[in-house]
């Protein structure tokens, strides 16, 4: 387990394949963008040509992609190639269908699987400070567990198969929900002639406290620096946590769930995408609600 | 200001006035449901006849109703018969211009304001755990500090008169709405299959915690002791919190602030209410999305 293959190294698998080299794993990357490795040469990740070639050498592979389609034909070539036994962690944010269908197709070839989302964003990526919410067996789990640790602070079990993704997204829509909350919360505080600084007081250590309040704070000058003090820029974009909420509302339709407030906050964040603002950090959406 | 008035001494002026005569102060009470004394016979409250008596021995006066209608009512006659520079503290939520009013009608005849709702409940007010918001000045604050701290755990001066009372309205609206957003969130994980305490270790430390989760779970047998453990008995009445949200509401609408969710939140608080679940706990509308 002391060499691991890294598929996907974009903005996220940047900085979790450098931690992983940073404590002492010997690192095989590929990615479908040769220029990806630009930004990895002074570190000690080994570019490999195919997926051929990481599938030789190391039985255990992390994948970090945009998308589920992504997922899908990296994970059907793997499937075929890697050695039983083998250990594939997909740790980008995809649909749950995806994910447990690719996972039962690996599982069947008697490969072992995690789904391993992330939340903490490309800072979270870099610091080496991700949480992971995992789906799969407990002892895959441990097999891996050292790994989650060089790459994060916190690796929660959730379940079988497909319940990392089905964490995250229960996580993503209850933050985009509670953001808009709390920008109706601060708007009426500031058109009744509050001080929002004040408000912030209340919020933050009453019965509204929230990470939206508290650690991420929308409004300009109020609370801990956050994007809002930086005019939205950086952070987690609107356009990924669309990403989250379609995947979310797909999932509660699937599921028969009605979920009033789910669905309007997706409509909001389409909105602000269409806005031309989806590069933006999503708690701008307070903005616009 | 050792000798104290307190008006209205229902479910919560009960704990506040016994907590103020535990700290030594001598506390002189009226209510016009005389019955409430029944319930501080063994404490040192002495039960006066009429606002007269006390406005007669004290210049340091707390109400504690339950509308603006009572408050006004009170307030008035309080106001002609109080000395100059006296000290009324109300303690009620009630609507912002309600507040305003009475406020500036004493602060004409120098007497000195504040608003100063609470949140806790009546456990907040038994333990003297209570959280003060108020509007007024510094000044008056300052001097009646000592009285918030034998009641209460925290006092935060929010701005001028009223203040108090939007940073109320502010934080229940927000907690209201968030409280939906967590129902919708455990919903749709129960609906995909998630073992709900494993969700609710993922939500209460990542970016969708919040205290409606973290510290007022509202499913059963997850997350630390609540309302949702005991079929929704005790803690914060659906009455009350559609109390707070019409107040808001209609704050909202004077202010001509549009909240897409707050007004949302309100209707399936009205709806609940009208199922007969108005004295169940307000986390009970998890049930109800």
């Amino acid at each position: 387990m002391d060499k691991v293959g890294f598929i996907g190294l974009g903005n996220m698998g940047k900085g979790m394949s450098i931690n992983l080299s940073k404590e002492g794993y010997d690192v095989i990357g590929y990615d479908i963008n040769v220029s990806s490795f630009e930004k990895l040469k002074n570190h000690n990740i080994q570019r490999k040509e195919n997926l051929d070639e990481i599938a030789k050498e190391t039985k255990t592979i992390i994948t970090m992609l945009p998308d589920g389609k992504a997922v899908k034909n990296v994970w059907d070539q793997l499937i075929n190639i890697v050695e039983e036994n083998s250990i594939l962690i997909d740790c980008s944010t995809i649909d749950v269908q995806t994910s447990l269908e690719v996972q039962k197709m690996a599982n069947l070839k008697n490969i072992k699987t995690l789904d391993a989302p992330v939340s903490g964003g490309v800072i979270g990526a870099d610091n080496g400070t991700l949480t992971f919410m995992i789906g799969g067996k407990e002892t895959t789990f441990n097999k891996v567990k050292a790994l989650f640790n060089c790459m994060g602070s916190k690796s929660i079990l959730c379940g079988e198969i497909g319940a990392g993704q089905t964490a995250k997204i229960c996580n993503n829509l209850l933050l985009a929900s509670t953001m808009i909350a709390v920008g109706e919360s601060f708007k009426l505080g500031k058109n009744l002639g509050l001080d929002l600084n004040r408000l912030f007081d209340v919020l933050s250590t009453s019965s509204g406290s929230c990470w939206a309040v508290n650690t991420y704070c929308p409004i300009k000058n109020v609370g801990p620096k956050s994007p809002s003090d930086n005019e939205f820029k950086g952070g987690f974009s609107t356009n990924l946590m669309k990403k989250d909420l379609t995947l979310a509302i797909e999932a509660a339709l699937s599921s028969k769930t009605k979920i009033d407030f789910g669905q309007q906050t997706l409509e909001k964040f389409v909105d602000l995408v269409n806005k031309n603002e989806g590069h933006l950090d999503f708690s701008n959406i307070v903005n616009h609600i």
